[in-house]
């Protein structure tokens, strides 16, 4: 079967088609479509339907999409759905650093510092079915940044498992633990079940 | 793992029970739990939502719970998130036969009365993890009534595949076919593998 991901992403690609392999996976802009739509959604799964379903109306044919981000307790959920946005002035996307030294600061002196990323990952099959998987990680926010792997809010992400953060991990060991690997083996064992 | 469904029915219980061996269903009121909670969705996805977190939030346990509707292509969709409700001058729940005879009405002289009944079923695990399945079952509208079994719009829900209406179906002919009997195939898988 032909999946198309809602995403940019080469290295999501990869990894997607390595857990799918009898499926061909394809970004849109493979095919020359220009995909970026608006994130307007109050929850994960509300902007992951978002994307899937504005690259659906253009290819008709099954998406994967997926929305993901940090939610720490002591911030009552926040950066949340505004992870690639928190500490923006205008609402644009921010750099890693920016909102990671927005986390640390509002942190500051802080002893609960308990967090978890979440993932929404959706698989698409036409406007009227679909499979959800929402998982999470659970881990901790450091007091400075250590770690130069992955992306994001990783380097100030501490899993106890691993007694690491996320920037320190093999890409294999996070997969093996992270919110999206998790959402994703799930809905694979979906998607090969069809 | 004990499973509390969102439901007050029996039937579903049984289905739910038989499908899932390993664990424990139960329905709320089997402790004593008074539970109807509004549903004030706009999609099956957030009606499901609704009734899965409000039961959540009573037993701190994870919860199975379905939203479910038919929609008539000529009508739009309808009745759709409305379907237990359909035809109610105060957006009570209706008998089957008021519903039922709304859609006839409306479906009068109409040659495309192509359908589906869609089921939005989720297991919420905890307030951040879930994992929701959305079936269709395709068919047609009939021109009147046909069978007592089943319940809801089952009399006038024709499936080509078994030449019958669903209400003319065994409960294991309709459960192969049918939108919940997939929803929640797909989901035990999942919650199998956990």
């Amino acid at each position: 079967m032909k999946i198309y991901l809602a995403s940019g992403n080469v290295n999501k690609k990869k990894e997607v088609q390595e857990l799918l392999p009898s499926h061909k996976i394809v970004l849109p802009k493979e095919e020359g479509i220009d995909f970026d739509p608006e994130e307007t959604g109050s929850t994960f799964f509300e902007n992951s339907m978002i994307k899937a379903k504005a690259l659906y109306g253009i290819v008709q044919a099954p998406v994967l999409a997926d929305d993901s981000g940090l939610c720490v307790d002591f911030l009552n959920g926040a950066p949340g759905i505004h992870s690639a946005r928190y500490g923006a002035l205008n609402g644009e996307h921010v750099s890693a650093e920016a909102g990671i030294n927005k986390v640390l600061e509002e942190l500051k002196g802080v002893k609960d510092r308990s967090a978890r990323f979440a993932c929404c990952m959706i698989f698409l099959l036409n406007e009227d079915r679909f499979y959800s998987v929402q998982e999470t990680c659970e881990g901790n926010i450091t007091e400075a940044p250590s770690g130069s792997g992955g992306f994001g809010y990783d380097p100030i992400f501490f899993v106890e498992e691993f007694g690491k953060t996320f920037a320190e991990l093999s890409p294999e060991q996070k997969n093996s633990v992270s919110h999206r690997g998790r959402a994703l083996e799930a809905i694979t064992k979906l998607i090969e079940g069809l």
